[in-house]
């Protein structure tokens, strides 16, 4: 699961406005970026009259457009998705997640706060800021950046996210939930997975394994 | 993964107007459907303006908008995606997935054919066609459904397809590619991974589990 840091700050702070700087140039810097954007209302993502948004209406639960360049699926849920979740789940190329509208979950957060618009910055800042960009400087003892200073924005995400970051990792979520695995179970699930896999053919030299059960013993079926 | 039907049908010849029948059919019966649209080219499907719709023109890799009621997820990717990995990764909790535009692959076909606009069903059908639904009756020895009969066809896919799946089952991706599994290979990984994950906080009466391994010792790290 790539690292997860969460973008926080009150409304019109210019939280997308920077993440439309920031991202450009972590890329420039050779690295791949994903976005989890927070709706706490049901939301159309799709374009009316096409076939994808007509199947939606028409009743689907999940619709995919796949193309040579792109893939986008739409699925109904039944409750807000985890992060980590989604994180492992779809974000599994990417060096980091950033996500917004999500000030409740205990990720690395970094406040976008303009003092021109608001008096203060988010209350309750806890032990889960790690930076603040802003256009005055504050007191805390994390760095605080220049609403236009991305670049040095970038320099502190690559450093203490995407840099340390293990280059083998796991991942297993249970009935829609991310399991937390210690070293000695993530070293022993991924070597007896890699091994009882190995004679298959077509999975030599696996970079990424994907299994999935669905157990439906642990219902009447 | 759920059992997978591709709907196929020269331009025009009315796919989508079925679909909007039969999606709505199939969930009165009490079956989730999935749709998967292959599209040759790029293609747009968030709203320009939104917050996701500005991260991925900023060069976001992968853009998540999520809510409690639904979960919307757009990516860039290399190549066209496997349809049999979007069936495992993102259709796990539907019980058919209807594909349209693949007409290249193996999967069971069902054509849409209208006389009035063109003079022939689609050339080269082969093994994989499993019915038509078209305005003449034709003489091949699979079923032909009246364009209007989409509960006759909801009760073909529901007898054909959904009923015989099996409700346990176990899906292996490696590097992007599915890898085929004999039934003692699934039993043997099936019951493998419940078993050692079993002794895990969370992990007892799994329903579904999820284990994803980057290995990236396969490369120079």
């Amino acid at each position: 699961m790539p690292p997860v840091v969460s973008l926080v700050g009150k409304p019109d702070s210019g939280k997308t406005t920077l993440l439309e700087k920031l991202i450009p140039e972590l890329n420039r810097r050779g690295y791949q970026v994903g976005t989890i954007k927070h709706h706490v209302h049901q939301f159309e993502m799709d374009k009316p009259g096409k076939d994808t948004f007509r199947h939606k209406q028409a009743g689907a639960r999940v619709v995919a457009l796949s193309s040579p360049t792109g893939l986008g699926v739409i699925t109904d849920t039944d409750t807000d998705s985890d992060v980590e979740l989604l994180a492992a789940r779809y974000f599994g190329d990417v060096d980091l997640v950033i996500a917004e509208g999500y000030k409740r979950l205990d990720f690395p957060k970094i406040e976008v706060y303009r003092s021109a618009l608001h008096s203060d910055p988010l209350p309750n800042r806890d032990g889960s800021w790690v930076a603040m960009v802003s256009d005055v400087p504050t007191t805390d003892d994390f760095p605080c950046f220049d609403l236009d200073d991305y670049q040095g924005l970038a320099t502190f995400l690559i450093d203490t996210f995407i840099a340390p970051s293990s280059c083998s990792e796991i991942s297993l979520v249970v009935n829609g939930a991310a399991i937390p695995l210690n070293t000695f179970v993530e070293g022993f699930l991924r070597r007896t997975i890699i091994g009882m896999t190995s004679s298959l053919k077509g999975c030599d030299n696996p970079k990424e394994i994907t299994l999935t059960i669905h157990n439906d013993d642990a219902d009447d079926c």
